[in-house]
């Protein structure tokens, strides 16, 4: 179960690699290549991070099939139809909560504690957005104003919270990432944000 | 022979990164810093990825060696002519062939099937020159539309191929370099590339 | 005593995550992400390059404890009076001289030579402060033409040279450091840079 929604996980950050990079000029190969980039990097960096070899994507080819499917049936849609308004970022909120949801679980089952593991869930959640705004040159999302980072804290802390009142570690991943999805799309529909670091005249 | 190779990758890797520093008023030490990322950024990456410890580079000198003497000799070609034109684009072309290849040749003989290998080799070859442009504030050259990416799959699906018809595997790797390299600057010549995504606007 | 020079080094880094995140409206969370991701960016690369697990912030919760002590202490000191001119550059010089002195002292620990232990030192130090300025979409200090990694190269070496004429290792890590930020420090303050790369029309 777990494994499916991981593979949804990849498939929907692949689809937002298609969506940022389709104003680039990519071609087909390099659309792809943005995709899996997305859709690996935070995983890869958490298993990097944990010292846990082979990487996820190395031993079993259902990620790459997954991501190359679903950056092709993406880039096949927009010859259609242009991308709904906010699909990236809908795209990119789904990707965050599953992916800070499965960081979370793999440092949990490593025996961190919880500060590493809120911190593991949190880096494997932006990572991948984080590389494909930075490859594609664009203002990274994290950036922006609406809450973010937050939601994948938020989510990862329900996570762990459900757990401690011995609630089934499949149902607090679940509800973990509902809070992190629902977090996102309320803070993007309706404008939604943590007061911000001052604004003060920076003088370096 | 093939050592060779990969040595005259990290070269003219140090090369292009030189080259893309030279109008970022970098000093001698900033700019084989910047030639040293680009040279070993690739390479590094296919080793951490694969588990393969140590890295290339922290055992044989000889490979630090050779991106500051081909940093140093660039910087010292510029003191007395500029830069040929798209002379960064062929050093780019360069490197990324030879690290295709050897990222590839690496995933193969630690086992791994047609996928990760092409999927290895691909990154190997662009992620050092990524870091570059991202380092240095360029708009990466994988961003432009000429055939970039599909250059290094081409060039790894032909040392795949040749190698399942029995062709020994250092004339793969050359022809399959060769590839790579004919591809990219046919492109860069003749203005070639594959049709982009498309270009809708985009809303969010 | 080196410990908490460590420690040190996180916290003035992650104050400089905050200072460059101030003027990009980031929530809370979001600055203690990037804060995060200066203080522990270039440690954690050493590691993973020299194969050395468990990361080291992974199983000292004192290193993450401390990153968000100083980037909350910065956020609420940026409530009261702004950031005095430069802060962000003395904080970074101060994390680049720490950083690139543990950078070369595990290295040296690791048995490597002093290439690899100068180019270890180096990269320790910059790399989280350039981690910092692409994820905040600045240009990065190491673009910026004052003396920069030629300090950290230059206080590796220090610290090599010392301890090759017996100076106790503690003393000469402290020497070393010191370098870094003395030559930092006078560089911003009088602008001193060694001659840049010639800056030749590009025709790329």
């Amino acid at each position: 179960m777990i494994y499916y929604l991981d593979l949804a996980g990849v498939a929907v950050f692949a689809a937002s690699g298609v969506l940022a990079a389709q104003d680039r000029d990519l071609d087909l190969f390099g659309a792809i290549l943005i995709a899996t980039l997305t859709a690996i990097g935070g995983g890869t960096l958490r298993d990097l991070l944990l010292g846990h070899h082979p990487i996820f994507w190395i031993v079993d080819n259902w990620y790459l099939v997954t991501i190359i499917a679903a950056a092709l049936a993406t880039i096949v849609y927009l010859q259609f139809r242009p991308a709904p308004a906010g699909l990236l970022a809908v795209a990119d909120a789904f990707g965050l909560a599953i992916f800070a949801m499965s960081g979370a679980r793999l440092a949990l089952e490593a025996g961190h504690g919880p500060l590493i593991v809120v911190m593991m869930g949190t880096m494997t959640g932006v990572v991948g957005g984080m590389l494909r705004d930075v490859v594609t040159a664009r203002v990274p999302l994290i950036l922006q104003k609406e809450i973010y980072a937050t939601a994948a804290i938020a989510g990862v802390l329900t996570y762990l919270g459900l757990q401690a009142i011995a609630v089934p570690e499949a149902l607090a991943f679940a509800v973990g990432a509902v809070v992190v999805i629902s977090l996102r799309l309320v803070a993007i529909r309706w404008g939604l944000n943590l007061p911000s670091t001052p604004r003060l005249p920076r003088q370096d």
